[in-house]
């Protein structure tokens, strides 16, 4: 197979977007995209989508089609893929697949979610059917619901502190301060996210992800093209993907991410890299308990040891391992079908020197993206590295 | 790339099955498709689904990690698509490209939907989704009534009749007596679709394809290795798809699929074939009109003649083109996500020998699926080729 690079990115702010649709959201960041990789609309051989649960935040699925037909791009094939809050990671690498395969030389990618048409109630609903509806929401269990009993167990079995999860929150926020694209720019303090009100105990207000409308775009090509459209083509170095149950009472383990593991060394193995290797990572950190499980169940520190590792300041910005220097899912917001291509972004965003100067890692030379659907059901884990 | 092969098919019966969850449709067509291939769960490498709107439907979403799930294959990969109707084309042609493209050797692809756990009026409404929500739903356009609108244009620029639509319906029902897996095993008359009530005029009951609950899977192998499983390998000689504009009022025409167009265009393009080549056709007749149209778009007949080509016997069995062999979306039933996959399996039976007698194609060689999102929006087509 072959390899395959970036060539080119693009996002809308994240946030409220009450006066814009899905379909202007997806326009506004496919454009930039197609922008930023120096190709033409008609040299977009494919579009690959990810996209959540649009049939129930807004009446309308076929997600393909409405980016084909919303960019001017038919008869172009376009693709729409769903894993929960993995769909942005997943639909990027089903686009490695075709472009790794020979099928298109160049392709497009898009995540997006509009979740603020709805109310809150409806928006935890919808997001719950990331979950197993069968045994969880059916009996009231709600995504904070579940990530707190992780949370709960990681306390009981490592003795990992909720001020140690408060503290990803509020690193988190204080990288989001230099991101132009973040919901919220704004420092918070750990007595904030201690004194924030609890969703389910012990995960508070400022330990969970907002609702957030957003799309986030990239380009895609054979790497050996690259560098006819870009002077900084960044290189898939892997690109990996594994299921768990969708149901938590099912796992092995409540303290961390089977999922996470299996993807995780096979991306090791396709980029021949170790954890020590990485010189950044964006972790999906849907509640501040997930960030820690992350750097556990991807390497970066021994299982649990991660709110210490975090509390040591291995993972800020000159750290051991910056993690999420865009602000992560906390702060950048969560439109929960682009996640995972805008943490793909920020890596790129960060191995072509173009992060904030700020956080901008110095000389950075690989970078890992993380994307978890659901409690952990399906996770997907791409390495990049700097290809110029 | 390399050629690819189906070595085993797989569907639960199509219908209304109120005891039965998705998750047991999925887990009854995945083990049969398994089986039939001769290939043990451990296998296969990843899994590829189409579903449409289960999220609507059922209340759950992440429906590629309930696939590896219920099939008990965890950590394998698992990938959702949605392309509304085409869903079930969309998740083949994927699983199609994996293949060829070298990612994996054996896959399994399944087509899904459980749609009577609801109202007929919210099944309605969560199938609208498939077209432009923003101008057709919101105006109250139903599908009925948009292929009302087609059917009202082709009979006014054709002199297309509605006795002729009718004939689409009655030689399908026909056809689906002798098919175990259909909903509707029932001959009708033209005079039963003429008396039956309108929907939108001028669409009658009996025009329509209805609501159903189904399952339908298939196992793809290299087709270099596929004679390690079976005697009977059928390979895909072509995969195709073409997007066009999710609204009907968008389009250059309102009396044929240009999607289809394209995507038959390229199909016949890739297996080196032209429509006097196929032996057998299984199109989206989720209503009788669009038979017609496809007949038309897929180059069997001359645009506007598709009413009279049906009259004279051309798709009947033993005509030209036998087409809709198994009873086609309006007998067999339509569950939105697991049409593309069913009527590519109704093809693969054929080529096989392993049709029901009495509609067996005679040495079948050649045959075509040809599955449409929507209005026309997605459209997918695989040739298949006897293998052995």
């Amino acid at each position: 197979m072959r390899k395959v690079s970036v060539i080119g990115v693009g996002q809308t702010t994240f946030g409220e977007h009450w006066s814009l649709s899905l379909r202007d959201l997806v326009t506004e960041a496919g454009i930039k995209a197609i922008e930023n990789a120096n190709v033409e609309g008609k040299d977009v051989q494919a579009l690959f989508g990810g996209c959540m649960a649009s049939g129930r935040f807004i009446g309308q699925e076929h997600i393909g089609a409405l980016m084909a037909d919303q960019m001017g791009m038919n008869p172009v094939p376009a693709y729409r893929t769903e894993a929960a809050c993995a769909s942005g990671g997943v639909a990027l690498r089903l686009a490695y697949m075709a472009v790794a395969g020979g099928m298109y030389d160049v392709v497009a990618v898009g995540g997006m979610e509009k979740m603020t048409d709805v109310s809150t109630e409806d928006a935890a609903v919808a997001l719950a059917g990331a979950g197993d509806q069968e045994s969880e929401l059916f009996n009231g269990a709600t995504f904070p619901a579940i990530y707190a009993l992780m949370a709960r167990r990681h306390m009981h079995d490592f003795g990992t502190t909720e001020e140690q999860m408060a503290l990803c929150a509020v690193k988190n926020h204080g990288h989001a301060v230099h991101n132009p694209y973040a919901q919220f720019r704004k420092a918070i303090t750990v007595e904030n996210v201690m004194d924030s009100g609890y969703i389910a105990s012990p995960l508070k207000l400022l330990d969970c992800s907002p609702l957030t409308d957003g799309a986030a775009a990239m380009v895609l090509c054979a790497s050996d093209k690259a560098k006819e459209y870009t002077d900084k083509p960044v290189e898939i170095a892997a690109s990996a993907q594994a299921s768990d149950t969708l149901a938590l009472h099912e796992r092995r383990s409540l303290t961390g991410l089977h999922a996470t593991e299996v993807a995780a060394k096979d991306a090791y193995k396709q980029a021949k890299i170790a954890p020590k290797d990485i010189d950044l990572l964006e972790c999906h950190d849907c509640f501040s308990i997930a960030q820690i499980m992350a750097l556990e169940d991807l390497g970066f520190c021994k299982k649990g040891t991660g709110g210490k590792f975090v509390e040591e300041g291995n993972t800020d910005f000159g750290g051991v391992i910056p993690t999420n220097l865009s602000g992560g899912l906390k702060a950048v917001g969560h439109p929960v079908g682009a996640s995972g291509v805008r943490e793909a972004i920020d890596v790129v965003r960060q191995l072509r020197g173009d992060a904030p100067a700020p956080v901008q890692v110095k000389d950075a030379q690989i970078g890992l993206s993380h994307n978890v659907g659901g409690s952990g059901a399906t996770v997907v884990v791409h390495a990049f590295k700097k290809g110029f």
